[in-house]
């Protein structure tokens, strides 16, 4: 099997949200998809490690703001790397109530869908949620983020729970050669004899650290970049 | 709901194969989709009107190619448009075969899987079908084809069996709106009062003839261009 493949399949961006008692909690997915379009029902897969996964299993309920190419990467990084059981992801972004009390992020998103499971489907790693579409709305005229734009542009990676992650080490058919060589990353396919070394990465996210400060001399309240999560999930290990 | 969100969902674009006895049929389907990253499942929604989706349920198995920006558009018009109760698919087109009798379309693909059929979800007019990922291969270093791409710089459309299809009165947002307003399509949300016209319209496909032979004089043996059925299927309406 050539995993690799798995990266010319297409998605778009989506915030996933909630309830949460009185607060609200969401995490950032790829794969919604529309199955019927008469009557409209969507179908998405969610990490059964996600506090949202949970949350939508409780409430049944849940709303997709479509993610843009305008769209803060600050949501993305915030949805997706983060946890809800940690922090209130809504603060520091721009998002309206429906009627149902369900929030929809407004920052630069297409628009959005409010949600009722009608049936899950267990797979080992993620529970899939068939779900009626209630209401929808369209915000901003702006182009719909790929998953594409979001690896190749952004150069955002998949968290380790999305249905879609993918190790390092696999290449990127969408890319030239040389480009999949590029850097330090080992390319398992090509057998490009590259130099490795040891980094430390963060185990939530992914990022590398590169910076001109000795790791270990970082301040203890020292945070990821990327996702924000403490020094203590760094791991040492050979890129 | 305002439908026209839905134009903003993304979706790649997959040719879906399998036997049919001794030979093979397939169909293009844009809602093929990671769910589980280990082990690799899939989930794709394929309407019950096709004729693919009974020869799904009988094998259990099949393939899956994925389109990219350079297959040829009569890949997409013959496996899209056009019926393998009447036609052969494969006839004009290069295919490999796996191990397994399974065939899979090699013009201009970046890849193909061979899946197994888990467990099946039974919706009232499609059946999704969450699949296992048997194998997988990669073949053409090409830019995946996204559904935006085919409506937008083919000027595709999706036939009515499809999951994400849309009447052309629904407009799309992430076009500018004089863009919507365009040619004599009404624009239902916008509210614009153009001037409306009769057609004959392809129920198949929804082409609009617009030959400079009034259509009454045109041979019985005339086909439609984009998906090849016949003059039969044209519907007198107004656009």
């Amino acid at each position: 099997m050539d995993k690799s493949v798995f990266r010319t399949l297409t998605y778009g961006m989506y915030v996933l949200a909630t309830r949460n008692g009185d607060n609200y909690s969401g995490c950032i997915v790829n794969t919604v998809f529309q199955l019927t379009s008469e009557p409209p029902i969507i179908g998405v897969s969610v990490s059964k490690d996600n506090y949202t996964h949970d949350l939508i299993m409780k409430e049944k309920t849940f709303t997709a703001s479509i993610i843009s190419e305008n769209t803060p990467v600050a949501v993305i990084n915030t949805f997706g790397f983060r946890s809800g059981r940690k922090i209130n992801k809504f603060e520091n972004f721009q998002y309206k109530m429906l009627p149902s009390n369900l929030p929809y992020v407004t920052e630069k998103t297409c628009g959005w869908l409010e949600c009722e499971v009608m049936e899950t489907v267990e797979l080992p790693t993620h529970t899939v949620f068939i779900s009626k579409v209630l209401d929808s709305g369209v915000l901003d005229r702006e182009t719909p983020m790929t998953y594409a734009y979001y690896h190749h542009v952004i150069k955002g990676n998949a968290p380790k729970n999305a249905p879609t992650h993918l190790t390092e080490d696999v290449p990127d058919p969408t890319k030239p050669a040389d480009e999949n060589d590029a850097g330090d990353k080992t390319n398992a396919t090509a057998g490009a004899a590259k130099e490795k070394r040891m980094a430390y990465v963060c185990s939530v996210c992914g990022h590398i650290y590169d910076g001109d400060i000795p790791f270990e001399q970082l301040p203890e309240d020292w945070m990821c970049p990327t996702c924000g999560e403490g020094k203590e999930n760094f791991i040492l290990k050979e890129i």
